[in-house]
């Protein structure tokens, strides 16, 4: 019997001898690379977290004390630790989330994994416990160096740094990177703290020749704390976590099991914030992640265990189009610049960044900062272009109403990742982008609805000056060409009977167009006279939509974003305000969170699927 | 003639001896209180920066150099300085906007008055202008501590830091408050910072001592750079900004307008980003400012210029009912707490904290962090409030969504000044709240249409403990209680005639309840079967409303929410869920920035009044 398989939890843990925890860190090691290249998963954070794990549930007591993984992708460690050994399934329909699931354990607490959100969850849950009474139960948040750059982790800080006792224990988890290597003014502060090592180990020898001198308890400790500051302004620049009155201890090895027991423990009896600072290396232990400059295996699809080389390949992706797009555009115009927000190889801009690296900002994983940086650059006379996960676009909404859209900046967003996107569950389908920017004045919507679309629709986009305009596409291999039969009012028909007065509008939106084509091929072999039309630009409603319309006795429009407040929602109401009656159907994504499955699973669920589609217009036909 | 009638732009001012600049500074004091005392207005913020944006513009060049205002609303000075003294329609219709405006002068640039974005303006703006060779154009962000706590301008300092030479002066207008005074480590940071007022002038010594020794340029800048670090350490705590990276100069006296323009001078000769810490008094130099604790007449309504006393006496507003409603809770339930971003006051949570202080959390201009800390309480056992205005919700979306909803935290969100607000133009009105709280699953949200109602619902609300929900109600005075005829299924029916079959079956949204009832008056005095409903809890759509439908040859919904993904829309989704066709019509906002004027003008030309209801849903039953 291996020792994981003696951990069911914590207690058990606990109960291990220190002596045997570096065994127990190589067999979670070698249970990670085997299990995740197996299933696909994200792998070099969690194996840049194996000691820390270790540590935290060593030295705290859980579900009794709260651990709030930031981007819960590095939740592995704990999962085995809490009981959970059957990676199998692993973010497939059924199996295990790749996040902490609440419903998987009691010792999860926090399922998002949109970033920088864990230390505002541990605020509240530090405070909660203060006001009930149960200030003996500790609340940690373990937070990335690349998740601090987001506003929301300072806005948690500011206000952390300000109590004086709650029981909270910040842990970041310092690993120089976010997806890619973390930029910016704090990871130049970050890489100074870690400089100084030595500190907390001249901090102990005068801790012990201090506590030697016969001087009271109060004024000691205030001696001490007194020491404590002129070493660290002599070792090394006073911190800025202390400049706001945080407590500070570190930096300390991520990798050294018994000093990170040692700083946690200190962190816990402390009674009040404390950021403890932990320098760990993504992928250790594994070579293959070791040496990838590029990422370092954050998140791999089916590998070779030994290689790590992928063992799928996937064909050219919505991604690829758009990035060989933006090189193209980027030779043409000089005013093209790129932002992104810290996910410069996930979005396509790397080739990009490559070739015009003056031209190309990664801010971080700060979206409300990319949105309104956007506005400024687009101001001073370029046209910028943000490219961002569908689901991320959920975090810099105001910036591009207020910011963007209220001051007509020309300001092109490219939603990668929209629509249903599969293991990663219900926090990363983009399905709320086409509401949220629906609202937007002015905003020019193009969702293309295959490759050749892509280029033609980003071309456009960074053609308008006077507006926002976004370009939204899904995750994986790029949809077969649909040809139009013929193009009206920029509106492509995509199928139509002989007659000009139809059953049905069929209004496809993006990668739904072939969806809505199929179900119409179904309803014209039994007789329905069907037009389906993909709008091109989905926003403003092209007028020939609602022309067509007239002649149609009913109108459907299949999307894959959210049912409320989508395209079908705007063309609704733009029959209405054209004084038309008929009714619409909308097919879109249900009003709920999707659990995680692969993209085929979520979209049958959804009744997606262009039979589903048929089924449901065949009985509105009736 | 007096001093400021002279002055049509930067240029005159610029023209303008430095002895005469006290004198000018004491005429744009006397006018602003003559002025807005009249119209209302923005009064504190503006007295404060009287000196500092005269020394802007002796300073800077724009509109060649770009000057940015954070929160517009401390513009007035800029306005007059500018050549705008025409204050007599301030914030009315066709008058003078309270904040930049482009329409209004090409020294305007940001209009958005959502706090925290002008640090990622200015990144973009001078970003872009390094892109395009015009690296001699400067650009300045004017931000107050207060919006300094915002998330985003984090995210915009720790890019900016980043940056070794980009033409950027930041200045910090620290007045010790937002719109309260400002809490957190930030400020307790500023407020060390500020002890240090001596360090600039013994800086000063340093420098003319040692340029005075014969050392070789570089060599010198280090060295004096070297002395400079050396004496701050001794003097002050290292300032955060500086760890961070930033160069900082300060604190500067903010009323000192030769010492203001030294300090920019020095920024602005730099060539690389520069932190300008301006110490300033909100309110200066007008006593009943000074000598009011809460606010400092942040922003005023017609005013007695002599005593500062309102002359407007306003009757009982919803945020009254609110305010009253919450004390109660906080009596009857232990777990009932409170959070606000900033605004205790204006969102009516004073009385609960002065009652409840240790259940009341203040966490800055930090929406962000305000929601998925609710989260975090929710999830230690207590029901938080959080209360905000509804146009601050486009802030905190991705949080309602991923930290509240996806783990169905009890968090109760209450939107005051919903739907249109008036003065303060487009970026006020909190008209897009019921679209993106709309798409949240779970989510329940109540729209009262009078005072007793906001009890009702907020009674209502924090019973709920396994979703979000919203209260949502207006700017002003409170509307008069409408009593239902009868209830049925949590529905109110406010008018109907005798049959059950009804030509149209009207949803009045909150105190649109009121406009709807007034409406169908009108339409049912002509013959028309009219049914009044108020859905009491909007969201989701009640099966009562469904049920009524049915009865119904069409709906329509009156909202004060954009006409685009609204109740409207949810009704309509919902009819076709239910199989039925029934056309329905949505009176909403339209898609578009609305301008400041009245609340009467706005909903006037948004055909938002029982005229107009009446008139367009007598076309549609034609």
């Amino acid at each position: 019997m291996s020792l994981l398989e003696r951990i069911d939890g914590p207690r058990d843990l606990k109960a291990l001898p220190a002596a045997q925890l570096p065994a127990l860190a190589d067999e979670i090691r070698a249970f990670l690379v085997d299990q995740v290249s197996r299933t696909g998963g994200h792998l070099g954070p969690n194996l840049g977290v194996v000691e820390l794990t270790i540590a935290l549930h060593r030295v705290f007591d859980s579900p009794t004390d709260t651990v709030v993984f930031d981007t819960g992708h590095q939740s592995y460690v704990h999962k085995l630790l809490t009981g959970r050994r059957d990676f199998s399934a692993l973010r497939k329909q059924g199996g295990m989330s790749g996040y902490p699931s609440r419903a998987e354990s009691p010792h999860d607490v926090v399922e998002n994994s949109h970033a920088s959100t864990s230390l505002s969850w541990a605020h509240g849950i530090a405070a909660g416990r203060v006001v009930r009474g149960e200030r003996n139960r500790h609340t940690v948040a373990v937070i990335g160096d690349g998740a601090l750059t987001g506003g929301m982790a300072w806005e948690a800080i500011n206000n952390i740094a300000a109590e004086d006792d709650l029981p909270l224990v910040l842990v970041v988890n310092d690993n120089e990177r976010s997806y890619a290597p973390t930029r910016g003014g704090l990871a130049d502060h970050l890489a100074t703290l870690r400089t100084t090592r030595g500190y907390e180990r001249f901090l102990d020898w005068g801790k012990r020749n201090v506590s030697r001198t016969p001087v009271v308890g109060g004024a000691m400790y205030e001696t001490l704390h007194g020491v404590k500051k002129g070493i660290k302004d002599i070792v090394a620049p006073q911190g800025m976590f202390e400049d706001l009155g945080l407590k500070y201890i570190g930096p300390v090895d991520g990798h050294d099991e018994p000093a990170l027991e040692a700083a946690l423990r200190k962190a816990r009896a402390f009674g009040g914030p404390v950021l403890v600072h932990v320098l760990t290396q993504k992928g250790r232990g594994y070579d293959p992640a070791i040496t990838d400059e590029a990422d370092q295996f954050h998140a791999v699809g089916v590998i070779n265990p030994e290689t790590g080389l992928p063992l799928e390949i996937a064909g050219r992706s919505w991604t690829d189009e758009f990035a060989e797009t933006m090189v193209a555009l980027g030779e043409e115009r000089r005013d093209v610049v790129a932002i992104t927000a810290a996910m410069m190889m996930p979005v396509g801009l790397q080739p990009f960044c490559d070739r015009f690296p003056e031209r190309t900002f990664d801010v971080g994983i700060a979206e409300q900062h990319a949105m309104t940086m956007a506005a400024g650059l687009a101001f001073s006379g370029l046209h910028p272009v943000v490219a961002v996960y569908a689901t991320f676009l959920n975090r810099a909404f105001d910036q591009l109403l207020m910011d963007c859209a209220l001051h007509r900046a020309g300001v092109t967003v490219v939603l990668d990742r929209s629509g249903v996107t599969g293991p990663d569950g219900a926090s990363h389908h983009g399905m709320w982008d086409m509401t949220i920017s629906g609202v937007v004045p002015g905003l020019h919507l193009a969702a293309p609805r295959d490759g050749q679309q892509v280029a033609r629709a980003v071309r456009a986009a960074v053609a308008i000056d006077d507006a926002p305009s976004v370009v939204r596409f899904p995750k994986g291999t790029v949809a077969e060409p649909i040809e139009a039969v013929r193009t009206v009012g920029g509106v492509d028909v995509l199928a139509e009977p002989d007659a000009d007065a139809v059953d049905v509008l069929l209004v496809g939106v993006g990668s739904m167009a072939a969806t809505a084509l199929t179900a119409a091929e179904k309803l014209t072999a039994e007789g329905h006279r069907v037009r389906v039309v993909d709008p091109v630009w989905a926003l403003p409603v092209p007028d020939e939509v609602v022309t067509l319309a007239r002649a149609a006795g009913r109108v459907a429009v299949v999307e894959d974003n959210v049912v409320v407040g989508g395209i079908g929602s705007q063309v609704t109401q733009a029959l209405r305000d054209a004084g038309l009656d008929q009714p619409v159907d909308v097919f879109g994504l249900p009003k709920r969170f999707l659990e995680h499955a692969s993209r085929g699973q979520v979209l049958d669920a959804a009744q997606l699927t262009p039979d589903a589609v048929a089924t449901r217009l065949r009985d509105r036909l009736a």
